[in-house]
């Protein structure tokens, strides 16, 4: 590694950081259970409370991406055996209802094709057909497809014994989610996304409710690393039992990046994402790109986009990346080969991104 | 978090990282399907080899910390009912244990008192015993009682069907440890200790005949984050199959800490910690602190000392931390309150940090 690429991510995540989130890299490295790490982690817990929009004391970021996020959420909620209603509507809802299985769940799919949006009708329904079910989970926003889950609705769920799970990786922080409002019960996101943040972390919140399911279990959870009660007990209760050896560096930087956030107002920044990606969505329009997800519920933070017909997306991506230093994403599923993801997220949610991502993309298609 | 603490970390790790390591967090981050980043990653690989002395392809960095490489080790290479015979002389052997049996899998424990060295012989009877043993697990260097256990001798391990797991957390470019002469057939460690950079990624490597175990296996690995065989699609497999959003920035940080390791050498890092930790315990001694670990089997990279009566353990060393920012840890189990854990790990291991210390001890202390 000679040379050092500084690409701008316009990919579906990692974005690129907030620059205040690549200073705090520097800062010294504490020890994983020194009293200033500690209030670290409490500060942190703080601001996430913020963002996600919750009193909920359970509150904290998991050592791992979204993924292991994902899976602190399930391995920690659910029992081998156990039933989970799962909203299928792209390659993230796929990846809830494989964990889960491996896991040892029961896992029951209420699907949508890919690019269109769930409807919260249909998992109602497949609630009441499965009202034993321990919890039903969905992606509010589908990074594989662009689209967006409406979570609102499913609120219901209060009134029944099935917890509401969320996915909120590329949702937090960059559209409207209100964990207490929508009473959701657990909710996991990701550093990287639209908290503007480098890759590392997963911010989970857990409500009062499913802290109980938790503790009720009567099998341990099986995983040791992404058990949401010891985890708990390691960052907010007053023992702070030792746990794992935590990364003060990658604290320090999801610090910085909700700092910011939270600065500009969390509104502001749900504005400032459907501007920009309404912007990017129009001009794409008016050069022949496709959109993958219906307006009503088509996300601003991340574009999937069909390319025109005569261009190819895997050899024009690689040349954007190459010459120009800018990645996208390629398409998933149905997608891959015909479609790309652009995401407009954290700090890349400005006017800078898309000039310079349509001006690159006007060079070489033209 | 208004001011920024910067202690001198000589608790059990993390050890305060290798400059060359904290520089390359400020490098710009990547995305995870990067050819650059996939380039970096091939690099780590090749660099972790060299430092486990290995020729293992599966070589590669687990996105989490150490006991994260604990369970993908644990999780991707037991099936549920299999039998795993652990070591368990102080607090990491018993929480392979712990892990193991979260995972299903039936313990069977070879016992030393905490501060005693394993048997290998103990381990190798064992064996004979439960000759269905998937594998066996030993850690190399007991971080909570400064113990190395001898790893040599189970290589008598692959004349069986059990495979052997070694625990390298600690030991890993700190002492000697030969994955491949010794015929280990999983070994896992972290980034934070003897190789000399932050937190967050995890080490592991497994033997041909441990991949078979993995391919062969009946039931899915119930982890998805943490299974071994995705993570090689991913990493090292020409089709680099997405599977989590990994981090560039600890990549690097991790890449520029082995570098320098491996820059110095593998013998001469050994070697360098074995001066360093003795010139402590010497000091130690001379001041009337005992020493847990007997001569034949004491780390020089983790020293486990019992304070000399009349001093009190934890506020003294909550008093070294505020006044002179110097980090150690105390005791665990039945050392909790008697002892400290000295670490001289990585960029740590040398003559400032131990004069450092003793001065500071001194000044406290008199």
């Amino acid at each position: 590694m000679s040379a050092h690429a500084d690409p701008l991510l316009l990919g579906p995540g990692p974005s690129t950081p907030y620059p205040e989130a690549m200073e705090a890299l520097a800062r010294p490295v504490l020890g994983h259970l020194d009293p200033d790490y500690l209030a670290l982690m409490a500060e942190v817990s703080d601001r996430l409370r913020a963002v996600f929009g919750t009193a909920n004391e359970l509150t904290l970021a998991v050592s791992g991406t979204g993924s292991a996020g994902m899976e602190a959420c399930l391995a920690s909620l659910l029992q081998p055996g156990e039933k989970a209603i799962v909203g299928v509507n792209g390659y993230f809802g796929e990846r809830l209802c494989e964990v889960a299985t491996r896991g040892g769940a029961e896992v029951v799919r209420v699907e949508a094709p890919w690019g269109r949006a769930l409807d919260p009708a249909d998992l109602l329904d497949a609630q009441r057909e499965h009202s034993d079910a321990r919890l039903l989970a969905v992606v509010a926003a589908e990074t594989s497809v662009g689209v967006r889950n409406d979570v609102a609705p499913l609120s219901a769920l209060a009134d029944t014994d099935t917890l509401l799970l969320v996915d909120a990786v590329t949702a937090l922080g960059g559209t409207e989610l209100r964990v207490d409002d929508w009473k959701v019960d657990a909710c996991y996101s990701a550093s990287q996304k639209c908290l503007g943040a480098p890759p590392g972390l997963a911010p989970v919140t857990l409500s009062p409710r499913a802290v109980e399911v938790m503790r009720a279990r009567t099998t341990p959870v099986r995983s040791f690393y992404l058990d949401l009660g010891l985890l708990h007990e390691y960052y907010l209760a007053p023992s702070h039992r030792y746990h794992h050896t935590a990364s003060s560096t990658l604290a320090y930087s999801l610090h910085a990046g909700l700092g910011r956030l939270l600065d500009e107002g969390l509104e502001a920044t749900w504005d400032r994402h459907l501007a920009i990606g309404t912007k990017l969505q129009d001009a794409l329009g008016k050069r022949g790109f496709g959109l993958v997800a219906d307006a009503a519920n088509r996300l601003p933070q991340l574009t999937a986009t069909l390319l025109p017909d005569g261009l190819e997306e895997a050899p024009l991506r690689v040349e954007l990346l190459k010459r120009y230093g800018i990645e996208v994403g390629g398409g998933l599923g149905q997608f891959a080969g015909k479609a790309w993801r652009i995401g407009l997220m954290g700090h890349n949610a400005r006017d800078r991104s898309v000039a310079t991502l349509l001006a690159a993309m006007d060079d070489l298609i033209t």
